[in-house]
């Protein structure tokens, strides 16, 4: 099985999740600074998960471009990846909304755990598919950066409801 | 006539499908758990949603997999499946802003039987067109699951308005 | 200049119009048949829609499968009808929200025009750019189909006002 | 590293960034001709932002035929590029809803003056990837209307206060 049309439906997937975010800015009814400025949480949550959003399009990109082929497993691992990164939207426009309120910062950290679980799984499904010792392997290495990633948000989550920003700083 | 295009613009459609049913995920005004507790039938029912697509975009890339040509009559199967697909988001949102009221119920079921039906007439097309002695067609075999999963669709819809949720399960 | 990424993305933008049409359907507060019913016209508008962007899709693709390379001309005129193609999801939720009223109707049918008129245009810019003697210029022959379209789409238009659903049939 | 990934994300972001400016065009709930010019404004800034997205991805087209490979660094100066874009939607309704008051216009005039400085440095990140000598480098010259463009953005910006009809001419 190719993995053109794999990569052609997640291309699709972020780029309508990077899109639709900005519908999460309601566009204000009067033409002030101050309608301006109720504005600016929610375009600071929209920055972060634009970022994150290029990280994973970027990674993915990285991660597809050593390998050739895939099956089902392979398939569903993405589309299970593809799931959580949907949910962004979702808490980009609570915490935006909220202004940083700590529960909604709490569903955002875990929505970024659940992908980043979601890569790891989508990672080691393309390894196994591929072997331990493809060029996707060793270029994976120990995947250190990915654990410490999982590990930072899996902290980051308790942390959102005593102090939202520090959370975010992680 | 190439199928890439076909391809393309299938996997654009099944994306922004699965992207555009977190719209109906309406941010809450509050940031409680009861916000979140008051969620959980529109998340059940994504999942449910976002899983059927699943389904549907990795058989339809088994489907188009075996194949090197499609015809007018196959364009237009093919728009017919993306049809009934597009109606995915909508009752999924009824059922979820219902909470698996029976009606919306036996509606995402009719939904779905017609989505089956079509992704039937779809394979029948391409085997019309590649031959019955062709790769594809020994491939589908007899298709004993699509049929299956046409007739578990059929006998849901008049259960859903009795027990909803016996219904979702099959 | 390859076609390829004028390809791409008219199978975007005609997936994207095609799939936003479906949120035009407002989901019901309320779990009847009453809400269903009062729904139709959303939905027949839809059906109307989702065919007519079926059928210039399906063209798009002959037209483009006759030809190698496009130039800047052929670029614009092809944004020029997804401009127009672009508008289909306004007036249908127009034609849907009004129950088939004459002005949006009329509306629909201008869209439809100018949407004509400019898929003419495109194929005439791909035939100065092939030359008359190409396999695009002898396959399109005289286009009468093409012209019979718009001049009929120009008639509905002024019907629409007195009659809307004769206008729909035309 | 291929561009072809890169060129599909593009294409996707462009396309879903220009369809979903039309949902920014609220649905009368009349069928009178007063409630179409009461879109008026809207429908002018639609126009406007449809044509501004055309010249850049058309000229995203130009810019990334020339070459083959891409790096890192560049696919982050293309995400640049497109987070300023997609902020288009957001300001056209704005503009169309405040029926081109000063502020939602100047700001109009920042974010493309914004993707301007982002394309200007995307076009940069793609020479210095592949040497002065290259096709692309003789290509944009001295790049005498990219920087021209800036300069008449910024100088726009300022002018919007005074004169908002002033500034869309420029």
């Amino acid at each position: 099985m190719s993995k053109n049309r794999m990569e052609a439906f997640s291309d699709c997937v972020h780029s309508i999740i990077i899109t639709i975010m900005v519908l999460g800015l309601s566009v204000p009814s009067e033409a002030h600074f101050d309608s301006l400025q109720r504005l600016l949480p929610a375009f600071m949550s929209y920055l972060l998960s634009f970022t994150f959003l290029g990280i994973y399009w970027s990674n993915h990109h990285h991660l597809l471009q050593a390998i050739q082929n895939v099956d089902g497993r392979v398939l569903w691992a993405n589309l299970h990846l593809l799931f959580w990164l949907s949910f962004i939207p979702f808490v980009t426009a609570w915490v935006g909304a909220s202004r940083f309120a700590p529960l909604p910062v709490a569903l955002y950290g875990l929505v970024l755990l659940l992908a980043a679980v979601a890569y790891f799984i989508l990672a080691h499904s393309l390894i196994s598919l591929h072997g331990r010792q493809s060029v996707l392997a060793t270029a994976l290495g120990r995947d250190f950066k990915g654990k410490i990633s999982i590990v930072l948000c899996a902290v980051a989550i308790p942390i959102a409801f005593f102090g939202p920003l520090y959370a975010c700083c992680i």
